[in-house]
C-alpha cells in the first residue's frame, strides 16, 4: 500500500454503503475535488444522492464488486460488516482498501478484537469466548455474574447483547441470543463513557482528535460533548491507546474507538470502529479538519490535516421525528444542522445530527 | 414568493450553472438534506457530479427547463447572465426563482445596475451610456478622460472593458469593444477594493458578513483577506449600502457587493453579482455559517444563520497549474483546501482555492 502514490484530485475514490457516513464522506471528498463512487443495495440512498457514480448491487455481488474496481482507485467503507469475500475481491482486481482487512476482520469479532486490544497493550474488561450452551455457563462461571453477553459477530447499537445476572441464566440467554457465538464481558464500573477518533496515513503518521464524552440511550448514541473535560494524563492515555491500535493494524483511515473512563482514572476500551464515527460528528464543526475529510485524505494518500478543536461543541443526534424540527434548530445562532436526505423518519433512526457550537 | 412555505429537507433545488459555485451550492445543500437538480450545458460538470439530477441542456432549452421545473421546488442560479428568457418560462412553470428576475434584470446591464444603486441611495463613480459612436465621444467628454469603457451586458474578470486615456480615443475603444451599448466611467481614485457578502431570507431578514479586502491581478481575483481592517464607521456604511441594495431588489438570496473605499473612507459600489461570490469564500472556513448554506438558506426558505467571523482568513485563488501544488498545500496546517474538480487546468482557470485560516 505504501507504493501506490497520493490521488490526484479527480480521482474516484470508492465507497462500500450508501448511509450517512458514506454522504458525509462523499460530501468532504467533493471539496477536495475528488470523485465518489456509492456502492449500495438501496437505490435512491442518502451517499448516492451527493456522488458521480452510483452502483446498486450487493456489497458481495462480483458484478457489482467489478464495476466500483473499474471506477475507483481506492476503495473504503462506512460500516464495519463489509464482508471479507467483497474486500478479497476488489484486492484481487488490483484495488487498495482502506482500512484494509486486518483492521475488518479485528472489528468483525468481538472477541478477535479484544484479543487484538490486548495482545497491543491496550486493556479491556476480561471477557471469555464461547460457542456452546455448556461453554456460556462456564464462561459465565470464570467472567462472574452480572455479565455481559454478545454475540461475536453483528450486533450495533445495543442488538445483539444481553445482561447475564446469573451464572444459571447463562444457557438460557446463549439461546435467546439465537445459540450463537458469543463473547462474555466483565462488566465495566465506567464514571464515563469517553472516544477518541484517530487516523493513520498511508505514510504512518497518526494524528488525534480530542476526547469526547459520549451519552447513550437505549444503546444509541444520544450527545456528545467535545473536547470533553480531560486532565493531560487522561489524554494522553487516550493517545497512546490510539496510537498501539493503529499501528496493530497497520491501518489506513480514520478509527473510531470507544473508551471507559473507570473511577480511578483508567481507560478501557469498549470496542473500536474502523470508520468515521457517530462520536466524531462534533469535530465537523469544532476541529481544524474533521474526521471525514481526514479520512479521505488517509485513504487517497494525502497527508493528515491538523486536529485541534476550535470551538467546544454539544453533537445531538437528531432520531426518527427530531429531524422534523429544522425549522426550530435552524434559528438557534449556535446551531449548525447537518441532515442526512432519509426518505422515512422510522423510531430511532438517525435523520441528523446537530453541534452546538460555543468558544473554547 | 412569501407564500412559499420554507422547503424541508428532502425537497430539490435546482441550479442553473455547473461550475464551482454550483458545486459548492450543493454540497452546502447536501449537508442540509436536500438533494440537488443542475441544469448545465456541458457534460461532466463540477457541480454535475455532486448533484442527485443532472439535466445537460442549454439554459434557455425549453425541454431542459421544463425538466428542471418538474423536479426543482425552488430554482437558483451561479451566474447572473442567466437568460430572461429562462427565468420567465420557469416562473410559467410556477417555478420560484431566487433571487428574482429584478435583481438578474440589474445585474445583467452595467448602465441599469449603477442607475438602481443610485437610486437607492448606493454612491457609485459617475457614469453615462452611450449606444453610437458619437454618444460614446460625448460621454467621455462628460465624465472626463481618463475614463473607463464597458460594456453594457456580458464580461466578466476584466473582459469586455478598456481604458479610454483622452476623449478623442473613444470612437476607436468603441469600435474595439464591438460597437455595442457601452457605459462609461469615472476612474475611483480609491485606496482599497472590499466586498461585503450579504443575504436576505424570503422573510425579508438581513444578515451581513464582515467585510473582505480583495486583490486582484489581470482583472482576476488573486486573493482576499477577511475580515477586513475596517473601523466601525466603515463596517456600517457597507451595511448600509448592503440593506438598501437587498431591499431596493426585494432580493432573496446571497449577494456579492463590490467596494472601492476611496481615501476619505467614502465607498462606493462597483458593482455587485446576485449570487454566491469568489470573494466571500473566506466564510467557508472563517464565519459560523458559510456563504454556500446561506444561500441555500435563503433560497428555501428558512431563518438565515449566523455570519459572525470565527477566523481570520487569507483566501488565495488557484489559478490553473497552482491547483497541481495540492500535496505541498495538503501539508500546510494553517491551509483548508476547497478544489472544484475541474479536468483541464487552462491558463487562469480557477481550479480551487485556499483559506488560510488563524485565530481572530
Amino acid at each position: 500500500m505504501p507504493d501506490l502514490p497520493a490521488l490526484p484530485p479527480g480521482s474516484v475514490i470508492g465507497i462500500v454503503g450508501g448511509g450517512q457516513l458514506g454522504r458525509m464522506l462523499a460530501l468532504a471528498a467533493g471539496r477536495l475535488g475528488f470523485d465518489v463512487a456509492i456502492l449500495e443495495p438501496e437505490p435512491d440512498s442518502p451517499a448516492a444522492r451527493v456522488a458521480a457514480h452510483v452502483i446498486v448491487g450487493a456489497y458481495d455481488d462480483p458484478a457489482a464488486l467489478k464495476a466500483l474496481a473499474a471506477l475507483a482507485q481506492v476503495v473504503t467503507y462506512e460500516f464495519e460488516n463489509v464482508p471479507a469475500g467483497a474486500v478479497a475481491q476488489l484486492q484481487a482486481m488490483g484495488v487498495t482498501v482502506a482500512p484494509g482487512p486486518q483492521a475488518l476482520a479485528a472489528a468483525q469479532d468481538r472477541f478477535a478484537e479484544k484479543t487484538f486490544l490486548n495482545a497491543n497493550g491496550a486493556p479491556t474488561v476480561a471477557f471469555a469466548a464461547a460457542d456452546t450452551s455448556d461453554e456460556a455457563v462456564e464462561a459465565v462461571a470464570r467472567i462472574g455474574a452480572p455479565a455481559l453477553m454478545k454475540t461475536r459477530r453483528e450486533g450495533y447499537d445495543g442488538k445483539g447483547q444481553r445482561w447475564v445476572e446469573t451464572a444459571a441464566a447463562a444457557a438460557r440467554v446463549f439461546a435467546e441470543l439465537g445459540s450463537v457465538p458469543v463473547i462474555v464481558e466483565a462488566p465495566a464500573d465506567f464514571a464515563r463513557e469517553l472516544s477518541v477518533i484517530a487516523a493513520r496515513g498511508r505514510d504512518g503518521a497518526t494524528a488525534v482528535y480530542p476526547l469526547a464524552e459520549n451519552h447513550h440511550e437505549n444503546g444509541i448514541l444520544r450527545r456528545s460533548l467535545a473536547p470533553a473535560r480531560a486532565t493531560p494524563a487522561l489524554s494522553d492515555q487516550a493517545e497512546r491507546i490510539a496510537a498501539r491500535v493503529l499501528q496493530g493494524l497497520d491501518y489506513v483511515g480514520v478509527i473510531g474507538i470507544e473508551l471507559f473512563e473507570l473511577r480511578d482514572g483508567t481507560l478501557l476500551v469498549n470496542e473500536f470502529a474502523p470508520r468515521v464515527h457517530n462520536t466524531g460528528h462534533w469535530t465537523q464543526d469544532g476541529c481544524e479538519v474533521d474526521q471525514f475529510e481526514q479520512h479521505i485524505r488517509a485513504v487517497a494518500g494525502w497527508p493528515l490535516g491538523p486536529t485541534a478543536a476550535i470551538a467546544r461543541v454539544e453533537m445531538l443526534n437528531l432520531l426518527g421525528e427530531e429531524a422534523n424540527a429544522w425549522v426550530r434548530l435552524a434559528h438557534e445562532p449556535e446551531t449548525r444542522i447537518h441532515l442526512y436526505g432519509k426518505r422515512e423518519a422510522k423510531p430511532g433512526r438517525k435523520m441528523g445530527h446537530i453541534n452546538k457550537v460555543k468558544p473554547l
